[in-house]
């Protein structure tokens, strides 16, 4: 019987000045985590946000990898002066950064006769990596230990994750429901915090304040690895919010 | 003669499991990030998204406040159960969390009768605090050493910003100039590298490849704190990509 039960943790460690400068906003955190929590029941843990600087790299990455089961980067292994994910990752890991042979090779189909040296540099990754092949622009990304490096362009990364499948192991899917009432959140506080207490072991309850097309509303996000627990908190927090005569909007 | 020449650094720490299990997108990064270096010259250096876990937050405040000039946080000063911000950085700092009475004052004029005890909360903070005043929902950020906590609701985060302004001593503000082409990251890897070791000491140069709207292109993006050498760099990039005879995007 596979054990499938396990929790599996997961890192995402952002590289770019661009995303920290406001210049671009990150696409990928939000699909990484539905992503990695839906097909493969891996939970984000934590997100960091770094510039291209080495040593910061560096450091990220051994802190990260030894607190989480997985550590996917974002960014840096293009051909310019500013992609320094591989070199860092090599150096963090004490690992030669030279030609993995095979990434050497599919680069080297790709382009023909244009294989120019920035062109080379994207099959440069620390010695004994695994490659995760890209089927958008050939440069494939690389694991290394318990660290996954893909690409920041969003298009490309999404690209990538049916071939970056067969490397992650499967843990605990999180599940989770919703409701979305006509209210305010010190209004259902009170109730919320004893449904928390009631289900603290198995389910997590969060509350989101919004205002969107005119209606303000507060959305109720319960999650939970365990289906039973998950759908009786359900139910008590819609119960809740009926015996307050508050309104919930339907479709939510 | 104000001093204004100096690097003011800092990092944002965003406060919730919405965001890590990909549910919500994060909206403040970009903007704080743009706001702080357009209108105060702060350069955020690192962000962090982490759980509404106690014990993190705690680790992460005490780790960034020291490392920084600033630490600007956002979310979890709600009054829900999940709301926990205040009271982890008041444990981060060994400081009490207890009401403040100024906050306490604005919320009970602001709700009237209607002033319950998850109201209340919102008034709950690291003693000592300042108030930063919030324009939309009365509910007011607080700032304690060097950690400002605003709200993570983007429209009530963006309204508190003037109010913030007073408290933030300027720093060196970061101009960049960006040039769109019609090329690939490849072709033009080797000029950039050697434009960017010629200016190595004041300008930063990014490469974006883009795909949009039907175009592939890369954006290069000069920064600095130094307008001539900024200038100066940005030629130099024009006048490589018109050596390869590469067409530069209008308007961009």
């Amino acid at each position: 019987m596979a054990r499938k039960n396990k929790k599996i943790s997961c890192a995402i460690l952002i590289i770019g000045n661009e995303i920290l400068s406001g210049r671009t906003k990150d696409q990928n955190v939000s699909f990484l985590a539905s992503w990695l929590n839906s097909n493969l029941g891996i939970k984000v843990e934590e997100v960091r946000i770094v510039p291209d600087i080495e040593k910061k790299i560096m450091k990220d990455i051994l802190d990260l990898s030894k607190s989480y089961n997985y550590v996917l980067t974002t960014g840096g292994i293009g051909p310019t002066h500013d992609d320094i994910t591989s070199r860092s990752i090599s150096k963090a890991f004490k690992k030669r950064y030279s030609y993995n042979k095979e990434a050497f090779l599919i680069l080297k189909k790709y382009y023909g006769k244009k294989f120019n040296d920035p062109r080379k540099k994207m099959a440069k990754m620390p010695e004994g990596s695994r490659l995760v092949y890209n089927p958008s622009s050939a440069a494939p990304g690389f694991i290394v230990k318990n660290v996954i490096c893909l690409p920041g362009v969003p298009s490309i990364l999404k690209s990538m994750m049916d071939n970056l499948r067969k490397f992650l192991k499967p843990g605990l899917k999180t599940y989770s429901l919703n409701v979305s009432a006509s209210t305010i959140e010190s209004k259902i506080a009170k109730g919320l915090g004893r449904i928390q207490t009631k289900y603290k072991r198995f389910v997590e309850i969060g509350s989101y304040p919004f205002f969107r097309l005119g209606k303000i509303g507060v959305s109720i996000v319960a999650r939970s690895s365990n289906k039973n627990s998950l759908q009786s908190c359900h139910k008590d927090i819609i119960k809740m919010i009926k015996n307050k005569k508050i309104k919930i909007f339907k479709g939510c």
